[in-house]
């Protein structure tokens, strides 16, 4: 592969710097560009092949419009953030070239890319969309290609509803006033692993986790639908009707048959 | 350890298959009685040191009674249930020698005890206690005494709130109408634990999750706890809240300084 010059911007950010040492290890060039580096964003910007926007949810509208003007026309624009349709919406119509949005489905901590899934979302053009999905392919991880609505769709659940239950849990314990030492002595094999999750999920950027929540408009239907879903577990429950919390059980179980484990 | 005689009722389910083997290899004689055996539980009952209730949580109260004037005087009852107060009070009540509530906090699945907690709530008498509490200790488990409140407390957590938000989770998805092959393409390491951990729950009896879910009254005040945690989350995610739900995560953060890795 043909080394590239790539502009990180955002790049001192936790992924911004997991990116970094991905791309340099593919040998291509990475210009990095943040806040607080020499180069500003907009030089970085208008030296690059690809262009990438590590930059939090809500910045990479007001990002996306002010490096614009400063890219090279067959230049790429993509961003690599949790939610796609606003901000590919907003890389579009801010940039005539090239866009593509994508989303790393892992966090700064993972040491390999291998086996990991990359959710890529095509916005305009096809030359740079498939120069990522080749580089990401040979480097072992998953290249999922979708459109920006089915990928939000996805992510309400995969992201916005088992982080809403893994702190709606925490915060329960929290209010409760349960020492966690107890919970400790007294846990179980599922309750350790849920609880670990919750924890270091809860241990990252709140300002991340908090946009996950936000930012995503498919999250709406996704958390009705768990709102019934409480509604109805508790209905049986309150009323200490055994048989319907068994068969509520059992539909759900059904859905299962078949499935592999993940 | 001398040998003694235990009496397992209730010993053709899994958890009781588990007990027969796990007392068998510690050089016990164990006689299993259930409702398809030839010896009557009445009958082994009748011969044991120790007897062993592993039925249902709603059969405790009735079995006890059942069983309570064929136990030799100076014989001990104890159960495995989930939940502790009642079937405690109940066996108590039935039966005039020792008592010891058990809860193992695993399930049949676990190949050994090592490692696993192993909760006994004193009810009457030191001497079975005391038996059991060495049995366990020298086959390398967790052993830890409280009360029978305590326990359900504790519980009302591990169990309860745990299991609530997996069944919750899952039931959502259902709802969703999402289909499981999409959540595994797109699928992040947190989500894929988080949704085998509902699915290896769910895939067990469902009489008695729908059990752990009823029977103890401890879980009330959890589940009101966990449905205002919902209530305070869906509140800053409808109002768009940024600065609420970062306030709200770092809060929960905030209780985890100082802990361990489960």
């Amino acid at each position: 592969m043909n080394p590239v010059t790539i502009a990180l911007i955002g790049g001192s950010g936790q992924m911004g710097r997991w990116l970094q040492r991905f791309f340099t290890e593919h040998g291509h060039q990475v210009l990095t560009a943040d806040l607080d580096t020499r180069e500003t964003p907009q030089e970085a910007a208008a030296q690059a092949d690809v262009v990438i926007l590590s930059v939090p949810i809500p910045k990479v509208v007001a990002v996306a419009q002010d490096l614009a003007p400063h890219l090279r026309p067959d230049a790429a624009l993509m961003d690599v953030t949790s939610v796609k349709q606003r901000p590919l919406d907003a890389m579009l119509k801010a940039f005539a070239g090239e866009v593509v949005g994508t989303h790393p489905l892992f966090g700064p901590k993972e040491k390999s890319i291998e086996g990991r899934t990359v959710v890529l979302c095509p916005g305009r053009g096809e030359r740079w969309l498939n120069w990522l999905k080749d580089l990401l392919t040979q480097a072992g991880a998953k290249v999922k290609v979708t459109s920006a609505t089915e990928h939000d769709r996805l992510m309400a659940v995969v992201q916005g509803l088992s982080h809403f239950v893994l702190i709606a849990l925490e915060r329960s314990i929290r209010q409760l006033g349960v020492s966690l030492q107890d919970l400790e002595d007294y846990s179980t094999p599922t309750f350790a692993t849920l609880h670990n999750l919750a924890r270091r999920l809860l241990s990252q950027d709140a300002q991340l986790y908090a946009c996950i929540q936000l930012a995503n408009p498919a999250n709406r239907p996704a958390l009705r639908a768990l709102d019934d879903a409480v509604a109805d577990i508790l209905y049986f429950i309150q009323r200490q009707n055994s048989e319907g919390l068994v068969r509520l059980l059992e539909e759900i179980k059904e859905g299962f048959v078949g499935e592999k484990a993940l």
